[in-house]
């Protein structure tokens, strides 16, 4: 179903523009205006709305040498609505601010909403507003707008004592491909098309997220930091100490090629996996691999929570030889 | 009544200053989570959603040189929900996304959150999302989000023939401030603080367009980027000819100290003065003078809509000497 097909003009103004992006229809059924007057109108559906912004700036958080604008586009919506998905909510709408760098073309710019676009209509988004003005440094800025039922909301301060802790798909794969991507000349890898897919159009885990609506109490994070960062916010919300089994966390097949040392930085502390790290209690976690397997999901259990002793708001690692160690709270600093 | 107070420490990272730029306490009583999670969560209250965005980059929308970082956080805002305002909508939250250069200092940062905070506290509005990082240009990146009662969003496509043509406040006001901030050393003008305020601190009609609410059809368009192109968008969204009288455009006493040429131009193609132009069937006129005098708002008959003729999409002005002339749709250009 293509909603708009963007036909681009060299030497369009910013109000050109914003019509060539514009869809001819809108998909989301609560949308009473689109794009086209001073603002976009929602109508409510009986559900909570849930709503967060990210901003991406080149060389900050992507490189043109790394990312096509394609993948830049579809990247920085995937990072977006993946905080909704952490959120256990469906992404519905979303609006996008640019700054334009005079040097990019037209068409590179059209290759960005593409980008967007492919992500949006796999997830039945509209896009509902848009700015765009010329600068120096390309510059995106999205906000996201979703749905979720009344008082289910997954929030990361409900972990408790006894939690099962999960995790979906494997961790580390897009720190991986972007090691492929900065390194082409030094050797082959096996699987590198997988992994600089996974660097350059992550999957956020929407549906996942809300097939999880039967289950009254889940805490959920979205692995935008590396998991050690994410479990740690979980944690210190929470006022629990989260445990995890090295041996548990889930890697690719082929992540074993590269180095140790690597191979251990990329899991804990790589960022931009847009996994879905969580706690649930240990009753409901048939549920959780029930939702797992209706959504073709990858999903492990990692670990468990304790609310009570020694490590309140900090996250732990056990080895397969059976030694206990502090995970440190860091995460991933893009380009910085 | 003070939601927050901004104490900023040296070094901060981004999560440090997002929990600085927290509320301590939420004003509107249909949120359900603001800043702290993956998104904020917003309780449905029977209203329309109504939602805009915009984007702000120094030396494009702003200079250091004619606004301090108090003006350029209040007037981002402002620019924002006079989207709003112009949708008869009532803005009650804002996420912002901020491009931080590493040469601005933290204080710096603090006072553009302060220049919002300001205008939000004086709309109740709640603060419920952010992002920042560093870079090159400062950028704000504004979304905000606001209730309409259902049905009851102003769109510009709603203008009809024989309908009075109004607007609020006077005109020009901004772009002579604008003039007088950028020209210090040239001659001193009357009411100097008066221009420089409504260029640095503009006052968006949030309250006079919600006091419409009992009317059943107004159009309404903010001047943002001046009268003679936000005039014509109502043309042409709406099909109709839009009348001006050229003596009836409202200017403040001290407006005519400028030279005649910089009047007529910063009158109608200024931009930035955040004034409201609606049209509404000549029954209802009445009632748009009420909600004027109920909200304290400057407001004057500046002209009337033809459907049927010639002229459809484009503006019109009667001088005083009864020439008519076509006023061509330019916009302001910014600094650009």
């Amino acid at each position: 179903m293509i909603k708009y097909l963007l036909k681009v003009d060299i030497n369009m103004d910013e109000f050109q523009f914003i019509n060539k992006i514009k869809q001819d229809f809108y998909v989301q059924p609560s949308l009473h205006k689109g794009i086209g007057d001073d603002a976009a109108v929602i109508r409510e559906n009986g559900q909570d709305i849930v709503t967060a912004v990210d901003i991406f700036v080149e060389n900050i958080h992507f490189s043109r040498q790394t990312m096509q604008p394609f993948h830049i586009g579809y990247k920085a919506l995937a990072a977006n609505i993946s905080d909704l998905a952490a959120m256990g909510a469906t992404p519905a709408y979303y609006l996008v601010a640019v700054v334009i760098p005079k040097k990019w073309s037209e068409m590179e710019l059209a290759e960005i909403f593409s980008g967007m676009q492919l992500l949006a209509d796999r997830h039945n988004l509209d896009l509902i507003g848009g700015d765009t003005v010329s600068g120096n440094e390309l510059t995106i800025s999205i906000t996201v707008i979703g749905y979720v039922n009344k008082d289910k909301a997954r929030y990361r301060n409900q972990a408790k004592d006894g939690d099962i802790v999960f995790v979906t798909g494997t961790l580390g794969d897009s720190r991986a491909g972007l090691h492929i991507l900065e390194n082409p000349q030094t050797c082959k890898y096996k699987d590198e098309q997988y992994f600089i897919k996974r660097h350059q159009q992550p999957t956020p885990r929407i549906h996942f997220a809300s097939a999880l609506n039967n289950i009254s109490r889940v805490t959920l994070n979205d692995i935008s930091d590396g998991i050690a960062n994410e479990a740690a916010e979980i944690a210190e919300a929470s006022n629990v100490a989260i445990h995890l089994y090295d041996e548990k966390i889930p890697v690719h097949p082929s992540f074993k090629q590269f180095n140790p040392y690597d191979q251990y930085q990329w899991k804990y502390f790589g960022g931009e996996d847009f996994e879905l790290l969580g706690t649930v209690p240990a009753d409901d976690w048939p549920k959780v691999k029930n939702s797992a397997q209706q959504t073709n999901t990858k999903l492990n259990k990692i670990g468990y929570v304790l609310a009570n002793g020694q490590g309140i708001g900090k996250v732990y690692i056990h080895s397969a030889n059976n030694v206990t160690s502090f995970l440190p709270k860091k995460g991933y600093t893009h380009l910085k």
